[in-house]
């Protein structure tokens, strides 16, 4: 198998987060070889222990001679990272990300590392913030390299949910919810982990309880806290609620409706006719399409991975 | 002064909430002999802990012999606290909250010890949701003992901020917001840890950036999840802002005033021409005061102490 790998491996895509690596071997026509990842992330990881965490998700991959390409998005570039690959201003053109990125020193002669930069927004008077984005702009240049010039309303659904504006295949604006973390927090260090678990939406009642809460969060977001602390005293007093864990699964899925729908309150302005282009995990797609469904809006899925691969390749090709 | 405290002691106030226990000896005019208190909160302690910790607080206090009437409110009536006071549904007259009261199983012939009861609300088709409160109702009852057929809105601010509407004496509908809790987590379990300390308004900026924030979060709640991720972006990137710890002490102020914000966006329906009554500590009555002031409303301020003290006078004097 990796006789086979070393043989094909044109280059290596990385995603490296703060919590975690991602590698794919990729073959000189864009097809994954072979997966590799482990829990050494950003967070974990101090300058030095970037190419030995390295070399052990992909070592085996690289040939006995020769350099291979190593193209890595994410927060290895941050400046808390391998090397700071600094932040490109937008507006910010997605096919040439290449430009910004920064070769970290490796001691190994095989590995031609390149370190892929994220994106910053200064806030200005027409009401754009301050925001910042690493990783998630390799997303959106694979969505570009997918559909060359596009343009539209991307959100890519996670513990820091994006939402960018693309137009021709640049990011022009771009805001940052804290979506992900917010449901997190509340769910397993507030008030609410003993009413709440997480909950699949397959679950008897629960994608109705989601779509209900998405609803009421969207129409009437200034209720927001009132409605978490409303989900514990529902587990204490509300008998049309099932008991034991369908209880709190049904709550779970509450919440979490409760956290999108704000998300989308603050969307709603930029939410017109145009369909959403979604980038995330299945899961995330699933559950953020029905909420705009609930709302009325349309929306198209591309999965992460697929986007993530798309985007590195990008870099490498232009290189 | 033991001597004098034993010699005086008509009963005892005790608060005991879920983190910490405060007690204050009473003589027969309703004034402070001397306080005590300790961290034995209810989480901390098992049914058979409550006497021995309530003991090791007020024991010095009590004479040889006789029985001292020992009056408590708060979570040590929980389910999960010494002995259960059920809640009392609304609409609650307030005068009359002994009329719920319990007595949990002691050993030492000195106590005479009474658990008051929290409230409860159940959900009606007016919009009116499933709350319940527990130690805040002791404090209404204050109001009610210090203004008779007291008539208004009150805030209760805290961990769990609760507002109650209170008709000739009886709260007839309250409402939780989660808003200490969510500060308090985001401010030291989310990414905004490293951007945001905890600020005293009367900082430099602090103040501006507090009420600045407010207005934007009750006119805007739905943007709250962005603002939050902009306050972590901004501490990156915004040169306008003091380095160092008045940077985070001007993002907390934001944060502050962002999560205040978002609970009386919730409240603008109710929030009329009439005064708000704020019952708290100093520091939350102030910045809660600065907050309805912003948005053009009036408060008034009535300490926490003093109506739990005049609150669990009451229910002592009406037994």
């Amino acid at each position: 198998m990796n006789d086979e790998v070393r043989k094909r491996l044109a280059w290596v895509a990385v995603d490296w987060g703060s919590s975690h690596l991602r590698a794919w071997a990729m073959d000189a026509q864009g097809g994954v070889l072979v997966r590799a990842g482990s829990d050494k992330g950003m967070l974990a990881l101090a300058p030095e222990d970037y190419e030995p965490a390295l070399l052990e998700a992909i070592g085996d991959w690289l040939p006995a001679s020769g350099r291979v390409p190593v193209w890595v998005c994410g927060m290895a570039g941050a400046r808390q990272g391998w090397r700071e690959a600094a932040y490109l201003p937008v507006p910010a053109p997605l096919n040439d990300l290449a430009r910004g990125a920064v070769v970290p020193t490796v001691r190994d002669p095989r590995l031609a590392v390149r370190l892929l930069p994220g994106l910053c927004q200064h806030a200005n008077e027409a009401g754009r913030g301050f925001d910042v984005m690493r990783g998630e702009e390799t997303q959106l240049a694979g969505l570009v390299a997918l559909e060359p010039g596009f343009s539209g309303l991307v959100c890519l659904p996670g513990t820091h949910a994006k939402w960018a504006w693309l137009d021709e295949g640049s990011v022009v604006r771009f805001a940052t919810a804290l979506t992900g973390e917010l449901y997190a927090l509340l769910a397993s260090q507030s008030v609410l982990k003993y009413s709440v678990d997480d909950a699949e939406l397959a679950e008897p009642g629960c994608r109705e309880a989601f779509v209900a809460a998405v609803r009421e969060a969207a129409t009437e977001p200034g209720r927001f806290s009132q409605w978490l602390f409303a989900l514990r005293a529902a587990d204490l007093l509300d008998d049309s609620l099932p008991r034991g864990q369908a209880r709190h699964a049904r709550l779970g899925a509450r919440l979490s409706g409760l956290a999108i729908g704000l998300e989308l309150a603050g969307m709603r302005h930029d939410l017109s006719d145009a369909s959403v282009t979604l980038i995330g995990s299945e899961a995330l797609n699933t559950r953020y399409g029905l909420a705009l469904e609930a709302l009325g809006h349309d929306s198209r899925r591309l999965d992460g991975e697929a986007a993530v691969l798309a985007g590195l390749g990008l870099a490498q090709a232009g290189s």
